[in-house]
């Protein structure tokens, strides 16, 4: 089972009657949003409906139409709306404040397909080759970066494969912990074929509910587990393509030196080489135990000091994810606002404060999984190195109130933009050596540049971070910004000044990135957003190179134009 | 401090003065060898002394030559005959029969150059493509697969880089684990530097001693402790090259979704799409604690089932080496041809062998290194995971031994084809499911292949496999072959028998590879033996993109003709 399109919000977040849980007290928490942002009151900035909405017509003559419905089937062929206007655009921000202000623009698919397997996308792929049609992949949608936006580049049209009907587990092979899935199964679905069995492939993004197993691969995502789990480039073990020069599965060995790996080629390709139909991926049994719990520190400093140590020392542990002081700030502020505490909680408040748990604060949430032994080692051994790094054990609650949550705060976005407000996230990833001064430079660029196109004088922002994968030699960071949206008179002036304020702050914010020994993605992914900034990172020879590919794999053009590189 | 070029064997293994131990009794082992390839006496094959061997006039012009000079120095431009010679090819056992009958044919430089850095690497490079000549990138020259073979391709001249000039250690950012060196850098004095700093780079291959860092990266190669340090494509971080397009250097973060990661195009190049010049390598502090012990299995299945479990529950190890009945066969009984046991030993093989562990005895050795406290853990988790899978403690001194001398066995290979015996290794990759299947069908192969083609009738072989590297989902097989050579009448005809003989094996034995669902190699490389497989592995489309690559970076096909793909 998939799931129905039609319950998803198409200008929004995951399902439509779904909504973000404000707990009992919805007014104080909208208060204390409207406080924090130097707001006295928040404005009324709803969506337009779709039926409002102009989209431009279809592009697709009746032969090409026919022809798509040929392969994959009358019902399986969309040109109506909601389809379109769905399959338009991923999840930015950018891509909500177009989508909200029903400012579809030219990107509209010009019929989305739904394909049953990996032969189908073949067919469909070869015919959009064959009558200069431009093909979008698109599996959840999900993308932060613009991957999935319905651009034709120099095509004459668009075709979107939605690849949510390939959704089978096709082979466990339980001797090598290796499982076969088709590509376009949402995440629930996926473990839950998995774990039937007995193994998990324990890639959880907080995107898992509504993106796909081809979407991880083809942007490289991370799940909130990935230290145990590993990054999308540790688990794909072998794939298989559509590609405009026909069907193409890349190598399965455990390892190999049989000349470059090209299943690294097809991580991070982003649909522009061709559409990701199957993958086989490593699995592990499903951990027997459990264990998330937090820690305070001090400062961010003694924070990272305790990660580093603990991810260097090959600690086994699933999660490690450090807010810093802001961070930590909001979360314990924003909860308060849902929950108010006690006096005993704010007394306890004061004497971890009086302990020198103090503004500079930073949370720190340990995740374990595995063998209930190794889990019960690793919590020792983590206590350990937070004690001597200072961090004091605030218990289990913490751990377990995250890990309830981890999927929800996307649901969060659209109540905030129907009321003026701005969120967006950033994230990029360095050297330990280079963290806390990367760390520095992104917050202060991005608190400048947010004052320098603020709403107005009194708008104030929140702007939060945390390390949220940590490897031996470095980790990420993850910036997450809450700001009064610049608006104008009605949607479209509104759309057109949100856009711009948001661009000057993401110019700005990734350009410190970049000449900061930052890369300009840890794991969203390139798609349109990120492409300018590509060549800085890999130089004219590694683009070059990647053009090459692209040239000899897809030399019409065809595949996913304008992501990635900026070829068309 | 590099090694002496004029101190290493042109045409056999490492130094020359240096030679395989015997033990105390040398006639005791040769009748043994003898015996055991059914010969009553072993033949007399001397190599052909370099003064008798012609080489072709080198092909460049003063002009050129001077030009070389003005770039790195008239010192460190050699035409000599022991330099050509050295730099003709590598040290593989088709290597090695040219080499040793004197035939070095065609595949000779026209000068060996000696780059001191980066800068003169690049200079070389530059004035090579100008002048039509290829340019092969030369470390160690330990290739067993004829990877640094001085071929011209297409070009009209060759000229040899000898990187061994650049082993500096550059920096050791000790924060991040990270360490940058030049890539010319022999195992020993890249680990002397390292560790001097308290840290070590962990990769031991079994031509460690004479082999360098930007061939490890070149051929994916994979050191001894490969569990604990990874083979190169886990360890590399970032590398600089000299192409033909110039200077080039890949990201180098902790991970990145910013597009295909390039750093795994240059891992596995070879040579042909540019020159490694500097390496940024993940880095480990020297571990406290060591411990290699030995177990025996009463089965290859056994072991195999106590092999996977310890890796797929992630117990840390640095090593597991399991020898098949037959190696596990041939070490014992070397061993006692070496040191012949006493009374004692005799009588607990015996007792061994009643409680089951007779002729189908494996022995793995496990290998531990890390924090004393890990490596104690570890100890009494594998101890416990051999015990249920049957295994049988035989204690630390295997262990040590193997330890003493695990960069030794090469130096046996020279006095071996002294007297016309053949030794050559075959290596592969697969899926734990299939890891037994593939062992017996590559073993049979291999005993079919080696008796249609035997010397003799009376001639048998020693054929023996073990499994070296191991991972969640799979492992490698390693076999050795040791065998009476065919030969002929005079150095020249017996190189030619003896090459037709091993291209039947290699032949036959790669194919099983191949259709058997191995990967043509685990990490020794292609080079030019294995390119003609290399498009059953990667498939039409696979090689079409290498073939872009190169074509982008390469256009004039300078860089190491022949090698991974079969291009000129």
């Amino acid at each position: 089972m998939t799931i129905d399109r039609r319950k998803l919000r198409w200008n929004g977040w995951g399902l439509a009657h779904a909504t973000f849980d404000m707990g009992h007290h919805e007014t104080q928490v909208w208060d204390y949003i409207a406080k924090a942002l130097g707001r006295e009151q928040l404005a009324r900035t709803p969506a337009v409906p779709l039926p409002d909405i102009q989209l431009p017509p279809s592009r697709l003559d009746e032969t090409t139409l026919a022809a798509l419905q040929g392969i994959v089937g009358a019902t399986h062929v969309k040109t109506d709306r909601y389809e379109r206007a769905f399959h338009s655009r991923g999840k930015s921000y950018l891509d909500l404040i177009c989508l909200r202000a029903g400012d579809l623009g030219e990107h509209v698919p010009d019929a989305v397909v739904y394909p049953a397997d990996a032969d189908e996308v073949q067919s469909v792929l070869d015919l959009a080759v064959s009558r200069d049609l431009a093909v979008v992949p698109f599996g959840g949608g999900s993308s932060v970066v613009g991957g999935v936006t319905a651009q034709r580049g120099r095509r004459t049209g668009v075709v979107t494969v939605d690849m949510t009907r390939l959704h089978r587990l096709l082979h466990i092979d339980e001797v090598s912990h290796a499982a076969t899935l088709e590509a376009g199964v949402y995440g629930p679905e996926l473990e839950r074929q998995l774990q039937a069995r007995g193994y998990t492939l324990g890639h959880y993004p907080q995107s898992f509910e509504f993106s796909t197993l081809g979407g991880w691969i083809a942007a490289r995502g991370a799940g909130q587990q990935s230290n145990r789990y590993g990054k999308a480039e540790k688990w794909l073990l072998g794939a298989r393509l559509a590609t405009p020069r026909g069907a193409w599965h890349t190598e399965q060995f455990p390892a190999s030196a049989a000349g470059p790996n090209l299943n690294q080629l097809v991580l991070g390709s982003e649909g522009t080489l061709g559409i990701i139909t199957e993958a086989t991926v490593r699995v592990h049994p499903v951990p027997a135990a459990r264990d998330y719990r937090g820690y305070l520190f001090r400062s961010f400093t003694d924070g990272v000091a305790a990660v580093r140590e603990i991810v260097q020392r090959q600690i086994p542990v699933a999660m490690l994810r450090l807010s810093d002081a802001h961070e930590t700030h909001f979360l314990q502020s924003f909860s308060a606002a849902q929950h108010p505490p006690g006096r005993a909680t704010r007394l306890g408040a004061k004497v971890v404060a009086w302990r020198g748990y103090g503004e500079g604060r930073c949370l720190l949430l340990i995740g374990l999984e595995g063998e209930h032994e190794t889990v019960q080692e690793s919590l020792a051994q983590t206590r350990s190195v937070c004690t001597r790094h200072g961090g004091m054990s605030i218990g289990a609650s913490p751990g377990r109130k995250w890990y309830a949550r981890r999927f929800n705060m996307p649901y969060l976005r659209d109540p905030l933009l129907d009321r003026g407000v701005a969120v967006e996230t950033l994230e990029t990833a360095t050297r330990w050596s280079n963290l806390e001064a990367l760390h520095h430079d992104i917050d202060a660029t991005i608190r400048q540049t947010l004052a320098a196109n603020a709403a107005d004088e009194r708008a104030s922002a929140i702007v939060m971070c945390h390390v949220s994968h940590a490897y031996e030699d470095g980790a990420s960071l993850y910036f997450t910004m809450v700001f009064p949206q610049k608006l104008g008179d009605g949607p479209a002036a509104s759309a057109a000044a949100a856009r711009e304020q948001w661009l000057a702050v993401k110019h700005a914010a990734t350009e410190a990135m970049v000449t900061g020994g930052g890369t300009v993605t840890h794991h969203h992914g390139v798609g349109t957003d990120h492409a300018p900034w590509l060549g800085r990172e890999k130089g004219p020879i590694g683009v070059s190179m990647l053009a090459a590919i692209k040239d000899d794999l897809d030399p019409a053009g065809a595949m996913n134009p304008g992501k990635v590189l900026e070829m068309g």
